[in-house]
């Protein structure tokens, strides 16, 4: 099972990678750049979650993290320059994918770390959310995190339930399975109808 | 007193949350963006400041800071969807106290750890302005830090007055208020007289 | 020797801080923000390599570091206020050679610690680029690492030479001069010729 958790974090990373290079051939950024901004935005979250939870950098020992950067950014850029585009409604789904697996993750190491219910949430959001907020930065967007539908709060809801079924006892696999598609579930449709959460009422 | 510090940390978070949440409002971010920059803004500093002293991150076994920025928010939001605005001032004022309080926590954990004077000092600095500064770039605004007048510098001296004090052997809670006192009067000059710092002569 | 390493280290940060105060003039800072900028620029790659690497952060418990910073943006403040500029070439020159030195550094601090050879590029990259990221980022440029000509591959390149050569147990000294004098060149010979790595071809 183990096994199987490790390949669903190499597609995790492949899928972040992507988004990087997508964004950097739109900002027409050159050879290394692209490198840059995918492996950020690929293990950005994943590092500061290990770094606050205190346990080693989880590819700093384990090369195949940044091999599989390496071999996505390659082939999106092959990609890219035979087709110049990029079906946008398979980046949005591998985009969704991604979050739900880095948030359940985060979340689950989280827990491994015996922190709170709440921390655990909050490392889901992190894990899943960060490497794209840095993304953003870099390439000088605002953050679609900071204002895209749903995007945090779907980590949150899925590392919240994740992290509730844990704690009913409920079998860890089958909690992971729930939470992640709970997470995809609420992005797919957040960005399929649109939905946002206004919280500010401007009168103007 | 441990129990005082708690409760003082505990306002310094809030006021550093309210000033996340009306830069959202400013920039009509939704729902969750409010949180994350609320967060960012009121713990950003201290995690850093936590990660670079290879102490426990504060607030990963603490949830009394996170359930203090979620209320926090909750009633900002509620405030300013009421009233439409902020007494200036009152933000200003709240924001200074927030700089004073963090810089002296900042500068007291490091002596902690055994570091250096100047690393404490450093520390301070970095405690009460590390988290405006990721606010302001995620908000894609200069950051308040580089140009605002006295923001740094204030924080730096109180925080150096600080552990002076305690290495003159001054009863550390005295020093305390000496320290994150003149923090406090020194931006609240500088905001009420717009002092700064001018240190580049241009010939225009 | 390890006297020899502190003070090119110390060449190092002066460098970049150099290069901090510039940006900072530019951008019509003011007093503390110039040495915000300065110390991101110079520390901010090593602290960040040496986060992940689970080592104590360089300058907590040497303050030969921060003195360093100070004086250099004392020093060019002082000159640019007498000059009102500042030859080119010379700090792309001093950028190069400190770029040069902080990625051989990083894998050497890296291969200490036991990490696998591409775990140690990665770390000379990120401790030669990470700190100029920052201050790009800080001032609201596009960092130049993301589009600069070869200005991450040429850490790498040295980086992965140095790397190498410490592996096939060549003179541990030789081969730092091997790798950073590489860096040097192929960082110089992309100013020089602006060579770039354009990756992306776009059919417009």
């Amino acid at each position: 099972m183990g096994e199987l958790y490790h390949w669903f974090d190499l597609l995790g990373v492949a899928v972040f990678a992507i988004s990087g290079t997508l964004l950097a051939h739109e900002k027409s950024m050159d050879g290394f750049g692209v490198i840059v901004l995918a492996s950020v935005t690929a293990i950005g979250g994943g590092t500061l979650r290990d770094l606050i939870l205190d346990m080693p950098v989880f590819w700093v020992h384990d090369t195949s993290y940044f091999i599989t950067i390496l071999v996505t950014v390659a082939i999106t850029i092959v990609w890219l320059n035979i087709r110049q585009s990029f079906p946008h409604f398979l980046l949005q789904l591998a985009d969704a994918l991604g979050i739900a697996f880095f948030a359940i993750m985060g979340a689950q190491k989280a827990l491994g770390a015996g922190v709170p219910v709440m921390t655990a949430v909050i490392m889901g959001v992190l894990t899943g959310c960060f490497g794209g907020m840095i993304r953003d930065v870099l390439a000088r967007e605002v953050p679609m995190l900071l204002k895209g539908p749903l995007y945090a709060i779907a980590c949150a809801i899925g590392a919240g339930l994740y992290a509730q079924l844990v704690s009913m006892e409920i079998n860890q696999q089958l909690a992971m399975w729930i939470g992640g598609l709970t997470t995809l579930m609420v992005r797919l449709a957040a960005i399929r109808w649109q939905l946002s959460l206004h919280v500010f009422r401007y009168h103007n």
